[in-house]
């Protein structure tokens, strides 16, 4: 049975912003590759220097570092359709400070640094593509910074509640507590106040 | 006596990233504006929407935001040759959350957002220098938001101090606080620590 090329989840999640041909998305696909990792799997270590940016087709992982005393902290989750990797580490290959791991099975695309700048060099489309990808994150970031700034943890609780009601469905209560930086007790009293 | 191009402060940023040559300058320098603004004075207030990038060519401004007991958040500094908007409001054409105003007597060039996205379809050069810009601010993001979530105030401060050393000497001390989210009184004790 031929492929439904207009079907395939990456064209669809790159023609939301740039429209392709059969050939240009033929052309595009080929530079990706599919990954499947189990739930605990590691796609980036600490000190390693990440050679991809992955691409979230079903699943969830999380980028996180560990303080002085061991502590886990949260950046950031990735979910379906959102792009992943430690942007500094894959940018100035530079060791990463973080790890990005996998808190669900997930299937995953990923482009490699190198197939990545070759892509953006070749098709002016892409170059669009990751241009207007990377001013979307910068204001994700942008207003993470401002909420860890001016918001009180029962703000940022309900801020990620109204924004990614579906994380606490999938997601342990102490990696909910690790994104907000309170204790699972802390967070037990929000979720009963906000219930 | 004529202009010596190559010497044009913009042209020496952008040549940092992209070599250009007289006639490519030229087109780009006509999509900005000089200006110059005093001490105290607004770029951009809360609820506008920001239609201009400046880029610094001398002076010092800031980003910032009150919080509801009014008390002053600051999200960044812009020195000489940084570039600075509210960039949520400027790509999404939302009322910004920010006011960006003058901490000294400031040099600017502008570009609007219409001849930004003009010159970004018309010059592929500056496509990747500002495509380059955005991939090192959202690293800058990144990093601030680790330090926020990991380090202690005097981590914190003693990173500032290491990282922008005149902003010491340019900046009072209560900016340096509203920066760093502490009272002067604490910012005092880490001075005379650090000294």
């Amino acid at each position: 049975m031929p492929v439904n090329k207009s079907s395939h989840p990456l064209r669809a999640h790159l023609e939301e912003i740039i429209a392709l041909t059969d050939t240009e998305f033929d052309y595009i696909a080929s530079f990706f590759t599919h990954t499947k990792k189990r739930k605990h799997q590691y796609l980036l270590q600490e000190d390693e220097i990440a050679s991809r940016e992955y691409w979230v087709i079903k699943g969830c992982v999380k980028s996180c570092f560990y303080d002085l005393n061991g502590k886990e902290h949260i950046l950031s989750f990735a979910m379906e359709n959102w792009w992943i990797t430690d942007y500094e580490s894959f940018i100035k290959q530079t060791p990463s400070k973080l790890y990005i791991d996998c808190v669900e099975d997930v299937e995953l695309y990923y482009i490699t640094r190198e197939d990545r700048e070759q892509l953006t060099r070749t098709s002016h489309k892409m170059e669009r593509f990751w241009a207007k990808k990377s001013k979307f994150g910068r204001i994700a970031l942008q207003n993470r910074i401002l909420s860890l700034l001016k918001d009180s943890t029962e703000e940022r609780y309900y801020q990620l509640l109204q924004q990614y009601p579906s994380l606490f469905q999938r997601v342990s209560k102490k990696l909910i507590a690790a994104y907000l930086g309170v204790s699972r007790e802390t967070l037990s009293r929000l979720q009963q106040k906000h219930k």
